[in-house]
């Protein structure tokens, strides 16, 4: 069982070569398309994206590749952990999120095959192998040299901060809904927000919001603040979109006050 | 075999989770994404595309989540029919247009697992995990409460109108070809627009249509009404886009009358 | 093993249709969705496409199907090459620059099966099932007539040509990350621009680039005249977007000239 997340798009042949090259070395591995349009470079989003979504996949190898660094020094890693499961992507974060729900046992810099290997697409020639050989029972470190766990990098949002009585927020993804995921945990709004209504500020207007558990706690085209399927904190316009609502985007702040 | 149709979009991780979900308790299931870029919220068009989709697909589970009201009173169902096809889905009529295609034997209320269901993620925390026992082999009766299927929701465009010497049909969906595919029988149009020459008049514009049977009868850029590969009407564009001719987007209404 | 290449998007249920098809004939084949979402109509980009693809895909039939001539006399086809492969699409030339990286030894037109069939969707009713056939073991001369290959339209960009003491090459296609694919061979280029700085001109603006092996090579922002991950001459800007800088869209022209 291979999952695979990109900000590949499905524009060009990128996604189905990434299966071919699987396919051609593990002919049996299932294979799930977790997504394969995070926003572009967006490293934080698909990192949490990965972290959610992993409860719900098999057991099985997880590669994830968003890579702004494709081409430089940055190295290709892989992860075993004592989950069973096995992470293979580029050492700037966006495995540990995931990885770290359980404990990374090992580590290890990719060695890829040098012949034939692109500057731009890593996908295809080191992490796609990579995956597939995994997939086959080879073990972790015959693909490449061990490195700390300590040592990887590490990627996120800024952390929520205080500021004008309110807490401010990075919006870490937006869905096909227009629903806000905030860059936060609930914990943290909890300590600064508690009211039941909240404004929410974005750098284009003001709104007011219910906090609620669902949206048949609120009217169509009311903003909602609730804690989404995967436990964050969220932003949701009952049959409506909040990124239309509050006109902002992935990657943007957002500022929310008690009402 | 189950098959999978939602509005969930590619942006998050969701589909991808419908399939780890079912592969976690159907290893071995074979699954088919139909579609999962239906138009947000739009259960009518869902149901449309699942009853022409369904003569196609193999034998099997067929899930379709269009769900405005998911986290509201609505019940979760599935479906046996006479032809040993199974349905999952919101009882909110997204089901019935495939589903009367055979005849529906037996219909149950899904009695979810409640922990650890979310208030707005049905899709991972019902209907796929119900939709995968029926592809291992578990009877519907298992599932849930038996409910009477004539007591279940419907859904539907409204029914074209006639208007001044014409008739008003609903565009029930648009493809990436522009193509308008219209809320309405062949029979319904040919009780009033018998020319072989139709104004199509959309709140934008007035544009002559040929009828005809395929794209070979008209020139490039030229409107054509015909029966499209479902057997439904259809406006087109030769190598061109009828929505952006006539201006107009699922959902929206257009005028046909004889020229 | 069946790979599908098109241009049907996922608005609609074409795509699932298709491996409904697929599956009800050949309920054991691994489908490899190459991409569904070339430009419409655009048969040269996605022959390029598919071209580039085969070595990263297994051994088996891959079908492509961008047809404006759909419901027209043009000839649905299947060939077979020396490497074992089979290739199964509309007779426009989209199937023959993968097919030619081998030997096509044979090809037949195929004889549809008539009932059923509509007018614009033979990727349904023709090409998913031929494929089929093909991959349960059906020998090609079972499908159809045999035709000559050299005989089988071809389809293609405008050569680059010599202006202005420059060369004005077309954009062949256009990733998710902005970068523009160049319809030309390295050796085109290198015939006439052998300086490492660029001058490159769109109808829009004229921009600097640099000729370089990876995105290392250049600044965050600034353009990059590379090999592509397929060997293919490409412009891109590092972590930004050469399309939007340059404003240019899949099939346009652009002029590169030494600086």
């Amino acid at each position: 069982m291979i999952t695979l997340l990109t900000d590949y798009g499905h524009e060009g042949p990128y996604v189905g070569v990434l299966h071919g090259v699987i396919r051609t070395i593990a002919p049996d591995a299932a294979i799930i398309d977790v997504s394969h349009t995070v926003e572009p470079y967006d490293v934080a989003q698909a990192s949490l994206m990965l972290a959610d979504a992993i409860p719900y996949l098999p057991l099985g190898v997880h590669v994830a590749v968003v890579d702004p660094g494709v081409g430089t020094a940055r190295q290709p890693i892989a992860l075993g952990c004592a989950d069973g499961r096995h992470y293979v992507g580029p050492d700037n974060g966006i495995l540990l999120p995931a990885a770290t729900r359980s404990i990374i046992e090992q580590a290890v810099a990719l060695t890829p095959a040098q012949p034939g290997r692109s500057a731009t697409f890593d996908g295809r020639d080191v992490f796609a192998p990579a995956a597939a050989e995994l997939a086959t029972g080879a073990p972790l470190d015959a693909l490449g040299e061990p490195v700390d766990p300590l040592a990887l990098a590490r990627t996120g949002f800024p952390e929520p901060e205080l500021t004008e009585g309110g807490v401010r927020v990075r919006v870490s993804g937006v869905d096909r809904f227009g629903t806000l995921q905030l860059a936060c945990r609930i914990e943290e709004l909890d300590a600064h927000v508690v009211a039941q209504r909240v404004l929410v500020s974005s750098s284009a207007r003001e709104v007011e919001a219910t906090r609620a558990r669902t949206f048949e706690d609120v009217a169509r085209g009311e903003l909602i603040l609730y804690l989404d399927s995967f436990s964050r904190p969220a932003l949701a316009v009952r049959e409506g979109s909040a990124a239309g609502l509050l006109g902002v985007d992935a990657g943007d702040a957002v500022i929310l006050r008690a009402d």
